[in-house]
């Protein structure tokens, strides 16, 4: 099996854009920051710009592109984000209508790249601190739902906000804890710890994106924001177009994880 | 002497409003955030959230007012921004052209307000660590400084970064760099300590904005990126009008400044 973790992100992008990868990204190019992917219209660029102002646990900025270019020179050189991605969900007037490969044929001069941080880049700092990843162990990609959390409205965007979902011993939640609060670029600390009803999850065996995991016993779950929040606001909000990563298959960029931490 | 320090974020405001209060805000309402202002029409209101994104060091958001509201509700209630700040500067096509106790006669139903983290706000951290605040000491503004650091360019706004600075010991130095690292909403760390022409400043008494206060011997300047950073920009991007805070005169909101902590 190729070694995906320790390839450099310039040569996965390579491959993501030969269509050679097309799943999800979790623990490639270790050490790097992943980023979801949002395209708008500028005419909604506004209205989700502050979207993410007040939502910044689920939707932190990593790059905004210019209108109507697609290269998100701040994380990344050489990249084309409508080709490296793996692949990409087609939201029409907030419904999902098709999942590509490349999202070339949906672009126009109007539109603006908004690069989103993941809680796959704090995993590497989680994984070195020897917390098991049951995703990756498990090879599938990280369960996903959505919350009865509202987000707070900017414009036409509203809605739920949408958690990953990581099984860890009570040891490990505490040190997760620890570990992922200096980086709130990539979600930061956890909004939630046990009890999914709390925060309106029915079956944790159903998440809404990505696959179920397995829970051990003596584990409890520990939930951090999703980047996939805006295609849970897009499907309430709908927008004429929007051009999103698909939950788990990111993009992967040039900076590393370590420069993202405020310590 | 009135007691400000103690005195509720709710009743500052109103000496303000009845034009008792005209000066700068430093040590009053200690443990409550104070705010950075800039007013804007919403045709530069996406370039200028943009810059915010990208400069988050010197333009830590705190709440962006909807089109054409004054009332910044998600850090202060029964608050009107154009009548409870100390001091306002009027900008027309980058250019200074007064200073105002009541902003409303500029107010225009096409604007949008933006509440900017303000580095007064880790003062109280920094004296309940028994670090001296200078320009509180000498009661007067604290000093500002244009600086050689480029911010990152949003569509028209563009300019140099402005820093406030604080002399203190070697040993402060070190201790306030880890009380403020937490509080990127009120511009967190340091961005530079010591030697001022490193960052372009060229004579340390004779500041930009706000007031010159004595450097001891043994001691050395600590600088944090400001929030008067928009009004450098303003100055060359040339928004037909702007209208901000005057500098060191800033808007005091009810929430607690230990609610900005990422810990």
């Amino acid at each position: 099996m190729t070694n995906y973790e320790e390839m450099s992100p310039a040569k996965v992008r390579e491959l993501i854009r030969e269509q050679t990868i097309t799943g999800p990204t979790a623990g490639m190019s270790k050490g790097f920051a992943q980023a979801n992917l949002v395209i708008l219209k500028k005419e909604h660029a506004y209205d989700f710009l502050l979207f993410c102002q007040r939502n910044p646990k689920s939707c932190p900025l990593l790059d905004v592109t210019e209108v109507g270019s697609f290269k998100p020179n701040k994380i990344a050189t050489n990249a084309n984000i409508l080709t490296d991605v793996p692949k990409y969900r087609i939201y029409k007037d907030g419904v999902f209508t098709e999942e590509v490969l490349d999202a070339s044929d949906y672009w126009d001069e109007d539109m603006v790249c908004f690069l989103i941080g993941c809680s796959f880049t704090f995993e590497t700092p989680l994984l070195a601190a020897d917390i098991p990843i049951r995703h990756i162990e498990e090879k599938c990609n990280v369960p996903m739902y959505k919350t009865s959390i509202a987000c707070e409205k900017a414009g036409v965007f509203e809605g739920p906000m949408v958690v990953s979902m990581r099984p860890m011993t009570y040891e490990n939640a505490i040190r997760a804890v620890q570990i992922t609060t200096p980086l709130p670029a990539v979600h930061g600390a956890p909004i939630h710890i046990g009890d999914p009803s709390q925060i309106g999850i029915q079956d944790i065996d159903k998440p809404d994106f990505g696959d179920s995991v397995t829970i051990k016993d003596g584990e409890i779950p520990v939930f951090w924001p999703c980047g996939v929040t805006p295609q849970a606001v897009a499907m309430q909000s709908k927008p004429s177009i929007m051009i999103t990563h698909a939950p788990g298959c990111m993009f992967i960029g040039d900076i590393k994880d370590t420069t993202l931490s405020i310590f």
